[in-house]
């Protein structure tokens, strides 16, 4: 189907670089540091470069390709949507607007019923934020260590990883916490159960000693994702829906990576049940085929919007082509079982395969995750649990995980990998046997790991 | 072409209607007090619903919709990126990125060489505000009274009109002036010169009370958008750059809506031959198809973050199908020549058609605008030029102002009205035909605002 540029073409390729190097400015990057490689195409699970080389997707781009590049449904809605309205003010009404807004309404737990339509992630906490303190007229938002939530002013000061550092200006009104990690506790648990009964305790003692009555919201990442795959242990948030009740503080879910079936479930929350007041999404709603993402309203906070407005807003809310893509990605994702499949993954390849590797692999501290959502914690020492490379590594410091990256892609594999740890996320519709196929390579690469453990 | 999708069919409206209601909650309302209408497609400089109405879109959407609804060879280019590769994460390089960076750059004006690319025009402000304050080590930036941003935090705090009353903390570091608009001048001023020499020494006051050594930036609108089509003296952006130069101080351009041909030029600086550091953009660089936005980064600026990392960054930084959009749009508008089009649109026939109806309305207090950009400025009297509608007027108040939209729209003509202005912002490839079409329309409706004239 797409033979015509999978064929080699260097020429090309060089083209490609040397603009990208005049002209495109790199997120996160120093831009003389860096040498991108150009992508010609991807297919299903898989994307190629212009050298011949096929990589087998470990990342799921960013975690958003939930189906995979290129699927054919999708492609087509894309299509017919691009010659027919590709985009409409957010003061109209439109069709795949409307749909979108209907299907993830149907997905979305409890009376999360309506939904506002944003570019992306980031903006999506923006509003979410904005949202919860107009209803609760309170300034503080709560959000935890070991998280991230975006890239402007206040999606920035709501993460709790070092990318927040270089501009970090303390005024956003936010008050961090951690949560729980039973393989790091930082509550001295030791077992999962104390765990859980410790985050919810340190929790609780945080807002009462910030003042319930100054908070708006608890924002968290349902689990948190680009800092560990972070299961939280079963009674986590329903404690925190508990806290957050017991204090009249909005509970907004982060699930930007969790949405859309990675987890196995359409929503990461119903893995315990839980329905907050704001659920916030984009990568896995279209697979990024169009940027789009948004914030799912409950009925009671979208009440306080019915006669006084909502003061946000956007050109494209509700784009009529990334709904387009949205409708037909869900209905995809519906009629395909993907959210069945992403479950099924986990718990029958995935998880079964990750654990036998941490058992040959002494560079392998823990391996968690559920759906097609894990990590794979690297140690320099599985007593002392001393991770592979430091939180915030320097380049040098980062050196193992780039020699293990390096591997994994020589064998064909694009592998996710962020501080210490490998992210197991390929698209939710990956077959059991290419799962098994980039598990296979993960494994003889994890001998590079291997080597750097100490005694 | 599109006749299957513009006969009527009121019932697919109520069900669109009915899940809008139920599902989507839309920007900057009280979502109990709105009726969207819904729409079905569009072509050209029209749109329809589903009831048989056309109507002539002389908002361009949000002041997006540049070259016009559904052009052949941006939808092409669409689907034709569709099938080849939607999405691919920001590291890596692809074709369609690279080449609409170098497109962009190519039409901006000096050093400014380098494309971060966003989401959108919110996202773009957020981080040219970060690069300024990273670049200089300064906290403040300056932004003007009567200006719109966008609506994340920074960005919101940026803006200068009522969208930010509900949401300003004060706590974003920005710090607002004055500038020119010579109709209701803030400094007395009685000629053009008079203003823009004022409105200069009001902002290098601002700048030494302020601490020329904690101000990041001065980010303006080139020429403000909805706020009133605000043309500056044509001393002023040379002399903002010549301010900004004495301190230290970078100047950025908001031409989200001004950029990719809106004024008749590709950017709204190159009226008057004006380099900003940056220059953030949206809209126009592919029309809205799909969404993109950017900052355009000057060889200096850029330079600061050849070794140290830009903190900052977004899943869909360069998405491949909206850069394709931008690439098709941007040709598209080179073969057609849209900007020249827009250029001699606004000297030959806006210009003189509106400059005709102030003389005949007596309502029109000021018309005011270049290329495809123009404002009609309404009074209930033009001696003391009482707006017809007050800044930030209240649902009540701004009865005149809704009362002559729905006389425009009887008459098959979409308007674009913000308090007491009418904007005459139609596609840019609009044909003088259609034009003087929607001026005939608008001149009628005029006559709704005339009764409202005292005296």
């Amino acid at each position: 189907m797409h033979s015509e540029n999978q064929r080699p073409d260097p020429g090309a390729a060089a083209a490609v670089r040397a603009a990208d190097r005049a002209h495109v400015f790199h997120s996160w990057s120093a831009q003389a540091h860096i040498d991108p490689l150009p992508i010609a195409g991807g297919e299903g699970v898989h994307f190629w470069d212009y050298d011949g080389n096929r990589y087998l997707d470990f990342s799921s781009q960013f975690v958003n390709l939930n189906i995979g590049h290129a699927h054919p449904r999708v492609v087509e809605a894309i299509q017919r949507q691009a010659a027919r309205l590709c985009t409409i003010a957010p003061h109209f009404a439109n069709d795949q607007r409307s749909e979108a807004a209907r299907l993830i309404a149907e997905h979305a737990p409890g009376d999360l019923n309506r939904v506002f339509f944003t570019n992306g992630g980031t903006e999506s906490n923006e509003h979410a934020v904005r949202m919860a303190r107009l209803v609760t007229g309170r300034p503080k938002v709560l959000s935890a260590y070991r998280s991230y939530h975006g890239a402007t002013h206040t999606a920035m000061h709501l993460t709790g990883d070092p990318r927040r550092w270089p501009t970090d200006t303390g005024t956003a009104g936010v008050v961090r916490f951690f949560g729980p990690y039973p393989y790091r506790s930082a509550f001295h648990a030791e077992t999962a159960e104390q765990e859980c009964a410790r985050a919810l305790e340190h929790l609780e003692q945080v807002i009462q000693f910030e003042g319930p009555t100054t908070i708006a919201a608890v924002l968290i990442e349902t689990i948190v994702g680009t800092n560990g795959i972070l299961v939280p242990p079963d009674g986590y948030l329903p404690g925190v829906r508990a806290i957050c009740d017991r204090y009249g503080i909005l509970l907004v879910t982060d699930e930007v990576m969790t949405g859309f079936g990675r987890t196995g479930a359409w929503f990461g929350v119903d893995n315990w049940g839980v329905v907050p007041d704001l659920i916030t999404f984009a990568k896995g709603v279209n697979s990024g085929y169009v940027p789009l993402g948004g914030v799912i309203i409950s009925d009671r906070v979208a009440a306080e919007f019915a006669d006084r407005p909502y003061p946000g807003g956007l050109t494209y809310s509700g784009h009529p082509l990334a709904c387009a893509a949205a409708v037909a990605t869900i209905r995809a994702m519906e009629d395909e079982g993907v959210v069945e499949h992403a479950a099924w993954l986990g718990e029958h390849v995935l998880g079964p395969r990750l654990r036998k590797m941490a058992e040959s692999h002494p560079s392998v501290g823990e391996v968690r995750g559920l759906g097609a959502f894990w990590a794979v914690e690297l140690v320099r020492d599985r007593r002392t649990r001393e991770m592979l490379v430091p939180f915030a590594p320097t380049p040098a410091q980062a050196a193992p995980m780039n020699e293990l990256a390096a591997a994994c892609r020589r064998r064909g594999l694009w592998p996710f990998t962020h501080f210490n740890r490998v992210h197991v996320v390929p698209p939710c519709v990956i077959s059991e046997q290419d799962a098994q196929r980039g598990l296979d390579i993960l494994d003889e690469a994890l001998e590079v790991a291997d080597r750097y453990v100490e005694g």
